[in-house]
C-alpha cells in the first residue's frame, strides 16, 4: 500500500548515467505504463520516439546544447538573475552529456490533432506514469525540456503535428543522491473550503 | 514490483460516487503524493483547493453545467459530429452530479508566475501523481476539465495568477467498471530509432 509512495519519494532527477545498456523489455514496460494513463476522450494523444542510435543521440545533444546556449544568453540579456543563480546551485550546465551517456532517450510528442481534447495535459499525465515506471524498473531519468524543441521533429523525421514535450533519458544512475529535492510543506500549497 | 502497474491498470474514470465521507487523512495523502512530483526548477507551481463545503460544491456544479451547455452548443454549431457521438457512447451528460455527489473536490490550479519554468506541465505531473494516489487509497476520481474554468477563481476567491487546470472529485465509486478503458497497442504509439 505504501509502495506507490515509496516509488514517488525515492525517485531522483538524474543527469549522470552508467554505460550499462537497458533491456528492451524494461523500455517496453515504461512505455506500456505511459499508455495506462487516462487521456481526454481516451485519445492517448502522444507518440514516443525510442532513440538508441548513437548518431541520432549525438545529433540531439548537439542541437539541444545549441538551443540551451541561446536560452541562457537570452536569460542573461533579460538579467534573470534569480533563475541563473538557481541554475548554478543545481550544477546545471549547457553541456548535456546525459543525452549521449544514457543508453536510451524517450522523446515524447503530443499529437496536436487532439488539442481540443487536452492533448498536452494528457501527454503530461503519460509522462508522469513513465517517470514512475522508470523508477519502478530501477532506472533513472530527468524531465528535460529544451526550448524550443522542434529540432526533434527534424532529426527524428516526425511530422510537425506531433509537438515535442520532453526528452526522458533512460538509464542506470551513476550515483543516487540521498537528499530529496526541495518540496513545499503541504499547507503551503493547499486551501481548505469546509 | 508489479504493484505500481496494478494501480495504474485498475484505476477507472468514475462519475458516480457514494455519499460515504472521505477521511481527512486520505485527502492529505493524496495531496502529499502530488507534492512528491518533480517540477520545473523545483517550483511546485500549483495550488490545491480542497472543497468540502456543500454550498460551494453546488455553486461549482451550477457554473460547470452552464459552461458545459455552452460548450456543447458550440460543438453542435460547428457540427463536430464525431465528438458528439463519442460523448453519447460514454453517457456523458451536461448534468455534472459528481460535483455535488463526491464528498470532496480537489480544484487544482497552476501558478502562472512560473510559466517560463513549465508550470502547466509540472502541474499535470502533480495531477497524475494525485490520480494514482487516489486509486492507491481506494478512492476514485475523474479528470474533469470544463472550458473555460475561470469560474473557479471567482467561487473560491483565488487570484487569477492561479489558473485552474482540473477538478478531481474524490470519493468512493458507486460501482467499479470491470472493463478497462480503450487503449492503443504499444506499437501504435512508438517509433524505434536503433
Amino acid at each position: 500500500m505504501d509502495e506507490l509512495y515509496d516509488i514517488m519519494r525515492r525517485r531522483r532527477t538524474t543527469r549522470k548515467y552508467r554505460e550499462t545498456p537497458v533491456d528492451q523489455e524494461l523500455i517496453q514496460r515504461v512505455i506500456q505504463a505511459g499508455i495506462y494513463a487516462p487521456s481526454g476522450s481516451n485519445k492517448s494523444p502522444y507518440l514516443v520516439a525510442v532513440v538508441q542510435n548513437p548518431d541520432l543521440k549525438q545529433r540531439i545533444r548537439e542541437e539541444a546544447e545549441r538551443v540551451e546556449r541561446r536560452f541562457y544568453q537570452e536569460k542573461r540579456r533579460a538579467k534573470e538573475s534569480e533563475f541563473l543563480k538557481w541554475v548554478e546551485t543545481k550544477d546545471i550546465r549547457v553541456t548535456k552529456s546525459f543525452l549521449t551517456d544514457a543508453p536510451v532517450l524517450l522523446a515524447v510528442f503530443e499529437n496536436s490533432e487532439w488539442e481540443d481534447r487536452h492533448s498536452i495535459e494528457s501527454t503530461w499525465l503519460t509522462i508522469a506514469y513513465m517517470i514512475l515506471a522508470a523508477e519502478n524498473e530501477g532506472l533513472s531519468t530527468v524531465t528535460y525540456t529544451p526550448e524550443p524543441k522542434d529540432f526533434l521533429n527534424e532529426i527524428l523525421d516526425i511530422p510537425s503535428i506531433y509537438r515535442p514535450q520532453v526528452i526522458l533519458p533512460l538509464g542506470y544512475a551513476l550515483e543516487k543522491r540521498n537528499k530529496e529535492g526541495r518540496r513545499p510543506e503541504i499547507e503551503e500549497r493547499v486551501r481548505y473550503y469546509r
